[in-house]
């Protein structure tokens, strides 16, 4: 095997690295593009982030047909990326293969749990990486890298050959430098719209809640990107998405996905016992005494909450808000901020998590010299013509795409 | 514990059987049901129906949320059935557990992967129970064991805490023998319907290949069940669905199901080198030898198949079409005969796999005395008006519910 390619931000996992040349041509031709460590590639390994995982899973046999529909495209695999352990943490640490640096503010956190995605895209290390969203896992690495990202309808590509965390909000989302680019993959990636989701987008509604929830500071930053996106669908109309606060979505997400949580990993993390990072172990041990009742009403929450979502994007509505409620945190910061803001942010990344709703975040402004997003989010289904949307947004502010 | 309750057809997997008793009350109170084992119940082994999968897996540590959900609507569950291991399979034979008997039509397969749910529910030792369909695992059995059942739209139940075989085409679907009971499981599991899913069905199309398709006899034996529905939905149009032949329709769904089935279950193969039952094992083999670029070929199909169907459907209108075009093969038939029904059967069930369409099956007919099915298959998100549909017909033809 070759040296491996330099990787001056840590983004990939740690080891040799092999790469897999993509067809001679195809819509992806020249591109090279990057893996989150939970889809299986045939002949690696499948960290899912955690050293106890790899050393209990079998070298993958087979590549997961998402990752097989990219290098048929013509796109060029150049390796695996780090992973929060099991996917499960917003900040990107790993304690094991390290935490990658975020390339556009070297002093705060990567964001997670696909880290290394953002920071090998961030870094222009690849053209794209592919990512997975549970909770805002390709969203907020977005937004504290400076890149685009999708979180694409729940169900809209498929997941088979990869890790799961929460099967009902997993999606496999993915991060570029550039707003044609991350289109282009989509092309590859996502089914066709059905005929209720191929008409057009608008009007643009700009959701009360997040707004609030933001710093100030990172609202400000993002206030030219409301009013290019007001030039291209019109004034914003203002909604309120969840009059019982926030805070109530976010302890509703939180419960409905600790339930799904240890549904899926508890087996394995009871028969294994194995070693966990900080963060990461106490979610765990929350999932696993999640209370049954408490489950019941998150996904009764969920119900409505969905419901209410799908009638008011029907039409082709847009929403618009901060990504993130701030810029990326500092590198060392407590524990205990660390979940303060962990806490807020799903707050918000739980509408589009809770909802199945197709979410895309464009780099529009900084904060202390820190990136934040703005997203665009549109009912399920209605994937590309978001992204035809974030590709129009992102050349009004002149951004790259 | 107590001696397991009586199992005069084999439904339930060998061994004693413990119970766990619902909720109190909640709309589901008073029904007793079982779940196909591949659902995880906490403190229960989940065998995948193959002895391997049993041996090199947990014991699961949390219950799979949609039987959690079930339990907590006061159904209670009387234990885990019988599957074709790793649910690979239509016949219902499992030569590990025993292939439990067809209660409708005993010298007859009892149809699978979801044999014991089906046949539990024949023979009447529960209300309802869970089974998984992922290229006609729960329409199969019910055809040929006389009952009803539901694949749900693709996406619709959670299936955290199951056994994954094809993720992009896996449901979980349930059985009863009363439409009326297969309907109020309905509003336990599914969401309520998104705008757009929530008008009246129709018009009734009557599918032209899956009824040219069938064996005469069943055509026949279900006609009864087509004036029904015409009589409730006016006369049915007819339409063309797969210009192409349903033995492309099989053709296509077998290469892009098998690239699925390896991604997911391939490492694990590789690794155990389980003992696999006859047909079990030959298509897993298949499955590891699929050419990527047939796969990708099959999955540009599906793509082309999907918006055509959403298309047809977008307006509330309804398919009718043969469950299977035969009634259950008779027991001993040689795995040549089998695999010619399978490949005739997969024709039509992949119409709604493909599509992520939800289907239910009445048992309308019967050919020299076995069962067989009629569907209805609408447009996505359109389970709940598809139920609802179904109990009215089973009302007009005379059939529980």
């Amino acid at each position: 095997m070759p040296d491996s390619p330099p990787d001056p931000v840590g983004a990939f996992v740690p080891g040799p690295r092999a790469e897999i040349a993509g067809a001679p041509d195809g819509p992806l031709a020249g591109l090279g593009f990057a893996v989150k460590d939970l889809y299986d590639v045939a002949g690696w390994p499948t960290t899912y982030g955690n050293p106890d995982w790899e050393r209990t899973h079998p070298v993958a046999a087979a590549t997961a047909p998402c990752v097989a529909a990219l290098l048929e495209a013509g796109a060029s695999l150049r390796g695996k990326t780090r992973t929060v352990e099991l996917a499960y943490g917003l900040t990107g640490e790993n304690v094991w293969h390290g935490t990658p640096l975020n390339p556009a503010a070297p002093d705060r956190f990567p964001g997670g749990s696909s880290c290394g995605s953002a920071a090998a895209v961030a870094a222009g290390l690849v053209a794209f990486a592919l990512g997975s969203d549970t909770a805002g896992s390709v969203r907020i690495p977005a937004s504290y890298c400076g890149v685009f990202g999708i979180r694409p309808s729940w169900g809209a590509v498929n997941l088979a050959g990869a890790c799961a965390l929460g099967p009902s909000f997993d999606t496999a989302g993915w991060f570029a430098a550039d707003a044609a680019v991350l289109a282009r993959v989509g092309e590859v990636l996502l089914p066709d719209p059905a005929p209720a989701c191929a008409g057009p987008l608008g009007p643009l509604l700009k959701a009360e809640e997040p707004w609030i929830n933001a710093e100030p500071g990172t609202a400000r930053a993002l206030g030219r990107g409301m009013e290019a996106a007001e030039e291209l669908l019109g004034r914003a109309l203002q909604v309120t998405l969840a009059p019982e606060g926030l805070d109530q979505l976010y302890e509703h997400f939180r419960c409905a996905q600790a339930q799904e949580v240890w549904a899926t990993l508890g087996s394995w993390i009871e028969a294994t016992r194995p070693r966990l990072g900080p963060g990461v172990r106490e979610r765990f041990e929350a999932a696993k005494a999640m209370e049954p009742a408490r489950a019941a009403a998150a996904r009764a929450f969920r119900r409505r909450f969905r419901a209410r979502m799908e009638a008011l994007l029907a039409g082709g509505a847009v929403l618009a808000y901060p990504t993130s409620p701030v810029p990326a945190p500092r590198l060392g910061i407590p524990l205990g901020e660390q979940n303060a803001i962990r806490e807020r942010t799903i707050g918000v990344t739980a509408i589009a998590g809770f909802a199945g709703l197709p979410e895309v975040t464009l780099p529009v402004g900084r904060v202390e010299g820190a990136p934040v997003g703005l997203s665009l989010v549109a009912g399920a289904g209605r994937d590309r013509a978001l992204l035809a949307l974030a590709a129009r947004l992102a050349r009004a502010l002149g951004l790259p795409g």
